[in-house]
């Protein structure tokens, strides 16, 4: 009986953190709305005061976060420092709400307001010199901005709290839970592994990518690009396809995600392996499960899980040969005088062509996580004081020369050109590589379940492969974190010996075998 | 000395009252985009959860607007009821904010919550079963929710009060400050002016208007229409324009207003006089004054005044000889079938014809205020407790016959076919009549300082007339009453004359001079 008696408070705080967080959840979809807007239809002269209107939505909304309110309620429910997940008598998913929730809130009252602020403003200003010092390839013009910005993230570091590298709580805001050493140790491994590999592939004959240069009209590739998305299960009536300068996926409600392309007449895989990129990512948010719908664990669980949704349709689906067994003849028919002569082989080759490049995202799957494992460590470096600002560009041309054996002549094709740092965002790139890997392991093991995936694309068979990952990823959202999702799904933490394998046999098989 | 002191409470007061109403318009704005974005690009599946979005968001407005922190703030600036527009020691423009506000607060603080949220899922409900009734033009069908909303609409009329008639209450929410009475007498006027020149003109032979109803190939509609926006002063940079299923205007910032149009390839004047309508209210919340912009006085004064500027464009100019004179030979060269054989005059004469018609919104500028009026006496029976809902329909009949001469077989082109009385919206109706009265005014205005209308037309000259009536009308947004507008502008409270003055000059010389 009094067992019974304490239950009910916690059940109790839970319908009121529930409605609590409901609205929280719709106040970021309004704020989701006015950024999708802006990128997309708002016309210039309204960019000055969007801002603005930005400002005051991600305050709302941070203020309901940190709220003394949401604090007391998730007190009611049991949460706090040894019990981040509420009381051990409510169901699983409550559990995960209340750690969700905790977790927010904690973090959230632990900056001070006054510092959000100057976060707010810094990034702001950063944006912009950042943008006019890599028109003028001047990362002098930049170094004031970038050396506060690396202040503020130590500031920032510091409040958050850390128990064993201060990088941890700069990853954590985007890969919660995951420490600076695991990221340290699988980097390594990959490293390792990547650069004997590239070089092997330097050494062997090369392929032609010459077609994917043609002419390539926009309306045409729209057409392929909407049937394919189409095909691979986006569903209409629950989201959008525009166009932006920067393609990007962005939620606006349970059955409302819109994602962007950027059409480049004469290169075909702006578009359309982007396209596939932001469909990954937009059908994770589109397949969570009924029961975290509308709720802030309706999210992606880290931007590595997210990263992985992404990197799957854009290179395991979109780079296989299966899928343009299935596809090219479709391709050829839109393009017959860009792809005369082609086949589906050479096309498969030409778009996994491996080429060291300067530019992040230009990079092939061989070469892209070396991009990734040199911001790494030279972010590390910054954050651990052992490298100065001032150095930074000369250490990126060193880190460039030792992992991909070239170096930047100037730093707009350097050091400037990411909009990471300039917004303050340390700690995100290792999410890009980590995404890599996620989709590999995740892929092996659909494979021991399902069989070959090869063989489902060759037949455009496309629901099996979604149908298991919405039932296996998507539909958990936030209430797994990354670690118990890549447990629960493949068996084993994270490595990267699943994404190393897969490389070795696609990559050996394209060069090393002819 | 203690003058000086006194004034620096209401003084002070007011930068945290402009601060507070910043951010009011913030968020009245972040509500804006959820509405516009509903009716242009939102993926259908979404439309369940963007209600709730808007309602999270029209609740947050509303609590601002009633907040005690408000009310504070508003006494401390000196409103109260024997001074609702505050200290007499603050600028005009601090008082005209100060007015503005403690209106909008002590409405707000009148309507219960409760009633609030039973108003709106009235609403909510009314719409869904006015369209269904009206797809099957069964009137019984939305009768139940009709008499529940005007039970609605009185028992909210008795919260708000008022001092001569019921019906006050109502008006002045989309007319703020004018009086039912007043109404009544320019209805009176209009109705005993309008009926025997409508008369007059069937007798006339009749304008041909056949060539409207061509093909009009929607790209090139878009293309002129986007030409004369542009033309009359619709700024690229600080607006757009969209397709939606009902043409609208909205405000989403200061430099961002929004219109839409539905295009009808057998009918060119869909499209084209709606976007000149939509432009005409968009060009008004695009000249709000940079001393108001951003502020909750950048807004319509009434819903009548933002009327006159839509009819302004659309037939004060759009539907004029000059204009037509200037255009036509444009139109002609991108129609050239269609318009084979047709000469600006007759092209004139067409989009001007005259015709007794059972919907409203295709009324022609003749008989439109009679579909007014009619409603308007409809309405006043049902607030004053002489007309039953379940009569409305023969009511309906008899009003349409006495003043159009013609009645509707079906409800759904009688009752049934206005989407307002669904959303509780009694006392709008009013405002489209005004709107037509207000535009003449301001035009008889225009003519006695800048000269003739008609040449500036002619002469493809829309620059001084935009200007002059940025000037004179747009730039005071809500600063002035409607009332106060008039009279400033016109030097004459508001009458049926000049309207009557434009009609009887055009439409004579169209039909009774040939």
């Amino acid at each position: 009986m009094a067992g019974a008696m304490a239950s009910t408070g916690p059940e109790r705080a839970l319908d009121k953190i529930r409605a609590y967080d409901r609205e929280l959840k719709l106040l970021r979809h309004g704020t989701a709305l006015l950024q999708w807007d802006q990128e997309t239809y708002m016309p210039s002269a309204a960019a000055e005061e969007r801002a603005e209107q930005l400002g005051l939505f991600e305050t709302l909304a941070h203020d309901r976060v940190a709220a003394d309110e949401l604090g007391g309620l998730l007190a009611q429910a049991g949460a706090g420092p040894d019990s981040p997940s509420g009381a051990e008598s409510l169901p699983d998913l409550d559990r995960a709400l209340v750690r969700h929730l905790y977790r927010e809130h904690s973090l959230a009252r632990r900056i001070p307001r006054e510092l959000v602020g100057r976060l707010a403003r810094a990034a702001s200003a950063g944006q912009v010199a950042w943008k006019a010092a890599r028109e003028k390839g001047d990362f002098a013009a930049f170094k004031p901005n970038l050396e506060g910005l690396v202040a503020l993230a130590l500031e920032r570091a510091d409040c958050l709290g850390y128990s064993e590298h201060r990088y941890d709580a700069l990853l954590d805001q985007y890969e919660p839970y995951t420490k600076t050493a695991q990221v340290r140790r699988v980097f390594e491994e990959l490293e390792r592994e990547l650069v004997p590999l590239a070089a092997e592939i330097a050494e062997a004959p090369q392929v032609d990518s010459a077609f994917l240069y043609g002419e390539y009209p926009e309306f045409r590739q729209a057409e392929f690009g909407t049937r394919v998305l189409e095909e691979i299960g986006w569903p209409a009536d629950r989201g959008r396809l525009d166009c932006s300068a920067h393609p990007f996926t962005i939620g606006l409600g349970r059955d409302d995600v819109r994602i962007t392309a950027r059409y480049d007449r004469n290169f075909f895989n702006t578009a359309f392996f982007s396209i596939l990129h932001e469909a990954g990512h937009g059908l994770y948010e589109l397949g969570f499960g009924e029961e975290i719908r509308g709720s802030t664990l309706a999210d992606g669980t880290s931007l590595g899980v997210h990263e992985s949704q992404s990197r799957f349709w854009e290179n395991l689906v979109g780079r296989s040969r299966g899928f343009w067994r299935h596809y090219f003849p479709q391709l050829r028919a839109l393009f017959p005088e860009t792809l005369e002569g082609v086949d589906h082989e050479s096309f498969y080759r030409g778009v996994n062509q491996v080429k060291p490049s300067l530019i992040r995202v230009e990079a092939d799957e061989v070469t892209y996580c070396l991009h990734i494992i040199m911001r790494f460590r030279l972010e590390l470096a910054m954050v651990e004081n052992s490298l100065k600002v001032s150095d930074l560009p000369d250490a990126w041309r060193a880190e460039s020369r030792r992992l991909l054996g070239i170096a930047p002549e100037h730093d707009a094709d350097g050091v400037l050109q990411d909009v990471h740092w300039s917004m303050g965002g340390f700690g995100y790139f290792p999410t890009y590589a980590l995404g890599n890997l996620y989709a590999a392991q995740f892929t092996e093991a659909f494979e021991r379940e399902q069989g070959a995936l090869e063989g489902y694309l060759e037949r455009g068979e496309f629901e099996p492969v979604l149908g298991w990952l919405r039932e296996r990823v998507h539909r958990h959202g936030a209430a797994k974190t990354a670690d118990e999702l890549v447990n629960s799904v493949t068996g084993a933490p994270l490595t990267a010996d699943a994404f190393m394998r897969y490389l070795r046999t696609k990559f050996r098989d394209i060069y090393l075998t002819a």
